[in-house]
């Protein structure tokens, strides 16, 4: 028994009290999103304002063997949110947002939108929801030439039409980490499908029918930890 | 070269006069639905009817080896439509809506409002947006019992914690044809895992995470298609 407290930061101290409407007593459970979980008791509470009492430590499901990097270009809308929340869920160690060439949106407009911290909440958000104590990381956005250059696990998804010499995921090897690359809805260029090939990137299809580029990051993580024997 | 010509059912004549504002001699590709897919011409149109003349015979994407149908709950909202989307995309033969003991929503509510017809149009739309020839019948809804009785191949998504002697995914067989069960978001009744377990249904697990019940069909689609060397 661990009989510390901890205030909670505010924006989790605020949820407690005005959403959850908890006080002094209740129970909880408290993770500080790098794989440590606690049951607690609420020991005081004030309008953005709580205290917790740490009880016994939780011993929270474990992480994904092969660590996992999802670089995926910025979708239209609020579709990156979902983009977000479903790698939290397939357990995901980083989120690196994409601009690529025909990614409609720039660096500039996301940075202006604090698109970050936003994805970083829902990546909160998510992991509560799944009952993952770790948080990923969401990387600040950057251009794909500039991803690809600094990682050497890279597998890209694409479309079966656009790299006939593609692999199929039994082809992917077992391997202590990856990145996989997900393009957004217009798709990889040219330029970008023959960078990645001369870096040495796995080119990937997943089956004969177009996937939806919202759906590909799920799909993706949920075959490539089928295929790494993790799920 | 088979140069009959077909007249379109009226609701995809009107989408291609309306919406595409196609017209004699534009190229389009025609598909039955049944696997036959074909290139053909605008022959004529008129407001709501529209004449193709069929060109050479298109070899579709093949289908999945395994013949998966789909046994899920009903969701809350509009959420079925994204399910429905999604299990085409994903190659299922057929998808069989059920009313669970947790399901928020009735038989007779679920006909009164034609949702069968509604998940038809989206199953129709999600075939010609991933190029899939073959759209899956989309069934009228079931109570989860009798669904369950009348199947010799299920395979049911349980929680992790709901059934700790549930089976991994590496553990599922190869077979010929499966039905995948996804229940609510409320999850299983614990009747309805007994009848489940009695009934000689395969319990399934995927990872340690809770998933979000609707991304549990892509999810589990998705594994059982690679587990099964289908993808």
């Amino acid at each position: 028994m661990d009989e510390a407290t901890i205030e909670l930061p505010r924006e989790e101290a605020t949820h407690l009290v005005r959403v959850l409407r908890l006080s002094a007593g209740d129970h909880v459970r408290i993770f500080n999103g790098r794989g440590d979980e606690w049951d607690a008791r609420v020991h005081e509470t004030r309008r953005d304002h709580a205290v917790v009492r740490l009880g016994s430590r939780i011993v929270p499901p474990s992480e994904p063997r092969t660590r996992m990097t999802l670089a995926a270009a910025v979708l239209k809308g609020d579709k990156m949110d979902d983009v977000v929340r479903d790698a939290v869920m397939l357990g995901v160690a980083v989120i690196q947002p994409l601009v690529t060439m025909h990614t409609e949106t720039s660096l500039a407009i996301l940075a202006r939108r604090q698109r970050v911290a936003r994805w970083q909440r829902v990546a909160v958000a998510s992991a509560k929801q799944c009952g993952r104590a770790v948080v990923p990381e969401v990387s600040p956005p950057r251009p794909f030439f500039d991803a690809l250059a600094t990682v050497n696990d890279a597998v890209m998804l694409v479309e079966p039409s656009v790299a006939p010499r593609a692999l199929a995921l039994r082809e992917v090897p077992a391997r202590a980490s990856i990145t996989v690359f997900v393009g957004p809805e217009g798709g990889w260029a040219e330029e970008e499908l023959t960078r990645a090939r001369e870096s040495g990137a796995m080119l990937l299809t997943l089956g004969a029918q177009t996937l939806r580029a919202d759906a590909v990051p799920l799909i993706a993580l949920t075959a490539l930890r089928v295929r790494l024997e993790d799920l």
